[in-house]
């Protein structure tokens, strides 16, 4: 099979215009009359992006989620969004929209059209949603982490990935195992987030397949390295009361994917102001690490060194 | 499984924007930056869409062109795609994307983003694009069509369909079969017809799962009756020379579906005019039928009315 990177490379050599960014951004920003829409296109696969005996409704939910917070990473205010529908039988299509439309209400992702598709007998169904937003001034680029920044990120990490275990079988207590699997099941990035931000960060994404591998394609394209320190990443109660708090647990975290934060780097001296906004939203934000001159990710804990492990994240 | 209509019926619950039409037209349309954002989805499934052995380079081909068709439909010029590749083998996947930017050129409409998706071993391939375009004053719908207008239709009716025939094993002379078979992997619309023709006409959408059934949607979307006289759709020569030209062979072109020309309506002042257009682009137009008051679709040959046939066209 053709690797995902390499035919991005061969995609790159179609896709010229500078709206694209070299596909090297979540998202396409285009100056459309005089404003700059921002355009990202996810698409959700069973069996690959969900399981089979997900509801249907959580399938829809994440399809909006995750498109909406590839609009938030880019600074983008919501306007609506597109998706194409695999049909399936009537009940499981009901509860699908269902789904849907709770989240385009709570994505504030007005349904603008699409298309319905038959599929062949037992085809895995699919879904894909392109979704639209408005960038203000800037739609901050994940190549922009400049020397000197800190690297921040939102949420906690590793919820998600940790639910998907546990929706494998791994044991959880009840109470955390629920809150777990909905991380994975119905992620919700507070997507006000990314516009708020924006004007006072220089690289951002979102955090979809696993921190350390996002935060290496943010340290490839900006051009610098990243360091990231272990013991700072946020982890959630229930993550740490399931996985222990140890570097074993702490990589396992920074490399599942699916949590749906923002990563990103801001000069130290908007440091203040970056926390009121997050607290103004009811955010946790977390410094993480640092912007140096060089290439690449690095890691450490408790001011060692720490090589990487040799799965960063989730590969598509 | 759920029918395409009773979905649509369901989605319209939550498309209320009006920039979604009411789900009732072949594109979005949203006003953005105080310019109109014409917006269009299509998904092409193999099995379904395509055959699972026609060349990679024209399924790419055939994604564009559906797109591009929906934006001319809408008046509008191409601006870009965003599109969603599930991965396959890497020949495979060269050849298609060899495909995507031969086809993004011609139709101009440069690749801007998108996704790609691993598929399950043995999954069908699907292919989701998202294509912009900006119109100018109007976007015509395809619920406007008021008694007294003319009825038009661009290019040949059929030939698509019967191509895929050919493929399916019909006999044709081998310099029709070819010509035929190309219609249908490698469907050509001239793009620049509709944004040319949007000021002068009323309803226009485009054929895509047939003329009868697309026809009787713009009839039920404008609350108007659409009478087309089936003598005058315009057939091609390699379709008469397969088929004959009785009405069999005429109903069999006009319920055949990926014609991709242009369904419209005009008052008749405006017959010189859309005759100059069109020839300016070298395009063929053809005036089939009349809008009268009422409801519905019907159907005459050689001035005398004829029974719809049970299947209008193509449903999803």
């Amino acid at each position: 099979m053709t690797s995902e990177l390499s035919l991005i490379e061969a995609l790159r050599g179609i896709a010229g215009s500078p709206a694209a960014r070299g596909l090297m951004d979540d998202a396409a920003v285009l100056e459309f009359g005089g404003e700059k829409l921002v355009l990202t296109l996810d698409t959700l696969v069973e069996s690959v992006h969900f399981l089979p005996d997900d509801p249907p409704s959580s399938i829809a939910w994440k399809l909006v989620a995750v498109n909406a917070s590839d609009l938030s990473a880019k600074g983008a205010e919501p306007v609506g969004c597109l998706y194409s529908h695999a049909l399936g039988d009537d009940a499981w299509d009901r509860a699908f929209l269902d789904g849907l439309a709770e989240a385009c209400a709570h994505f504030r992702l007005p349904l603008l059209g699409g298309d319905t598709v038959r599929m062949p007998e037992g085809a895995p169904r699919s879904f894909s949603l392109t979704a639209l937003g408005r960038a203000a001034a800037r739609a901050p680029s994940r190549t922009d982490a400049k020397p000197g920044e800190r690297v921040w990120v939102s949420g906690t990490i590793g919820d998600s990935g940790l639910g998907l275990a546990v929706l494998s079988g791994r044991e959880a207590a009840p109470e955390h195992a629920e809150w777990l699997t909905t991380r994975y099941r119905c992620p919700c990035p507070e997507t006000r987030l990314g516009p708020a931000l924006a004007p006072w960060v220089s690289a951002m994404m979102d955090v979809s397949d696993g921190l350390l591998i996002d935060a290496q394609r943010m340290a490839d394209a900006s051009g610098a390295a990243l360091t990231i320190s272990a013991e700072s990443v946020p982890l959630s109660a229930a993550f740490r009361a399931t996985t222990g708090d140890d570097l074993d647990a702490r990589l396992m975290a920074m490399t599942a994917g699916d949590d749906y934060g923002l990563l990103f780097t801001a000069a130290p001296e908007h440091t203040m102001r970056i926390r009121e906004i997050a607290a103004a939203l009811d955010c946790e934000v977390s410094a993480i690490g640092t912007v140096g001159a060089g290439s690449g990710l690095s890691l450490h804990y408790r001011d060692q060194p720490v090589p990487l492990p040799a799965t960063l994240g989730y590969r598509h």
